[in-house]
C-alpha cells in the first residue's frame, strides 16, 4: 500500500467524521471557525481580543491545538472562557477525530461561537476539514507579502483572511495591498480583515462580522 | 499497513539517501546547512545577506524549497549565485531524494557552502535528514518567545538557532533571553546568533562562524 493510498483513506475517514462534527455543531446552533496560520502570526492574540470584546454578548468556547504545551489554553482560561487543549505530540495539524474527542468536554455548554485554533503550520492543516463552518487564514505583516503565492492551498480553502500586526507596517518590508492582490489571485472570494491585536485597529470590524455570522446561524 | 509503518519505512529510506548525500557533500569539501523556520521568519533574507558578505571569499550555492513558486530562487539568482529551486507542489518539507536530485544541477560546480532552504514549516522538516552537516532553526522576534517550547523537535534536532528581526524588538512583545532560555531547556548545546537582516546587526558574527566551519571541513 502506498503512502498516497493510506493518506487518501485517512482523508476520507477524516471527512466523514468532519461532516458528523459539522452536523452536531450546527444542531447546537454554534458558529465554528478553524483558525490556521504560521507559528506566531497571532491566532491566540486574535481569539483573546475577540473574547474581550464579545464575551458579554455571547458564549464563546475554544479548542486549542498545539504540538506541545498548554500555554495557549492557559491564556484563554485566564479570560474565563471554556477551553480544551489538544496536544498533538508532534503531529503537524488537527484532524476531525481529535476535535470530536475534545468537543466532548464542551458538549453540555451553551456555545454561540467555537474557535478551533489549529497547530501553527501554513501547509498541512489546509487538507483537513474539522467540521468547521469556516476556515480563517491569518498572516502577519512581518511574514512578507508573497505568502499567499507560496502557500496557496490554505488561501484557496479559507473563506476569510485576517492580516494581523498592521501596527508593525512602518517597520517591515510588506505591502498590504500586495498581500490582498496575491490572496485574491488564489481565491477571489476571500473576505479580508486588516487588524492589529496590539493597537486594536480593525478588531471591531472583525467582531461585527462574527456577530453577523452568529445571528445568521 | 498502518500509516505509522509506511512513515517509518519512508523515514528509513530517507535516512539512507541522506547518508549518501552527506558522504557526497563531504567528499566535495562542502559545508552544507539545512535552514528551517516558519514561513516569513527570514530564511531567504539571511541567505541573501550572507551571500553579500561572503561571496568574494568563497563559493556559495543554494537549494531553495517551496510549496509553490520560484520567487526565492529568483532572489538568489539576482545575486549571481548558483541556485536550484525545488517546488514540492503541496508537500510540507524537503526530503533527501529531492535534495539528491536537485544537487545534480550543482554537481560540477566548486562549492564551499551549500545552503538548503527548507519549506517554511516549523514542524514537519524536523524529522527529515537531508544529508546536511548542520540544521539551523530560525525564528523571528515577531513570533513570540514561547516557540521553542511549542515546537520542540526542530530545536532538539538543530545545532544552531538564529534569532532574526532583533531590530523589531522595541515594537513587539518578545524577550530574547526568554527565547534562549526556552531553547536551551530543549537543547542545551544550541549555538545562538541574534541578528537583523535589516540593520545587519549580528550578521558579521554569523558569517565568521560560517567561515570557521568551512575552514574546519
Amino acid at each position: 500500500m502506498s503512502l498516497i493510498t493510506v493518506e487518501r483513506k485517512i482523508l476520507e475517514k477524516n471527512d466523514e467524521i468532519a461532516n458528523i462534527n459539522r452536523e452536531k455543531f450546527r444542531f447546537k446552533g454554534m458558529f465554528t471557525l478553524n483558525l490556521v496560520s504560521s507559528p506566531g502570526s497571532g491566532k491566540t492574540c486574535l481569539i483573546e481580543q475577540t473574547i474581550k470584546l464579545l464575551k458579554e454578548k455571547m458564549n464563546i468556547a475554544v479548542i486549542e491545538g498545539d504540538v506541545q504545551t498548554n500555554i495557549d489554553a492557559q491564556r484563554i482560561d485566564a479570560l474565563g472562557v471554556p477551553v480544551v487543549q489538544i496536544v498533538t505530540n508532534g503531529a503537524c495539524h488537527l484532524d476531525a477525530m481529535l476535535v470530536r474527542d475534545a468537543f466532548q468536554k464542551l458538549n453540555d455548554i451553551d456555545i454561540n461561537i467555537l474557535f478551533i485554533e489549529n497547530v501553527g503550520n501554513l501547509v498541512c492543516p489546509a487538507a483537513y476539514d474539522l467540521g468547521e463552518e469556516m476556515k480563517v487564514v491569518i498572516i502577519s505583516t512581518t511574514e512578507g507579502d508573497d505568502k499567499p503565492l507560496k502557500y496557496p492551498a490554505i488561501f484557496r480553502n479559507s473563506e476569510v483572511l485576517v492580516i494581523n500586526k498592521i501596527d508593525l507596517l512602518p517597520h517591515v518590508n510588506c505591502d498590504v495591498d500586495t498581500i490582498i492582490k496575491n490572496a485574491h489571485s488564489i481565491n477571489s472570494g476571500l473576505k479580508v480583515f486588516e487588524v492589529s491585536c496590539t493597537s486594536m485597529e480593525g478588531i471591531n470590524e472583525w467582531c461585527e462580522f462574527l456577530l453577523y455570522e452568529v445571528k445568521s446561524q
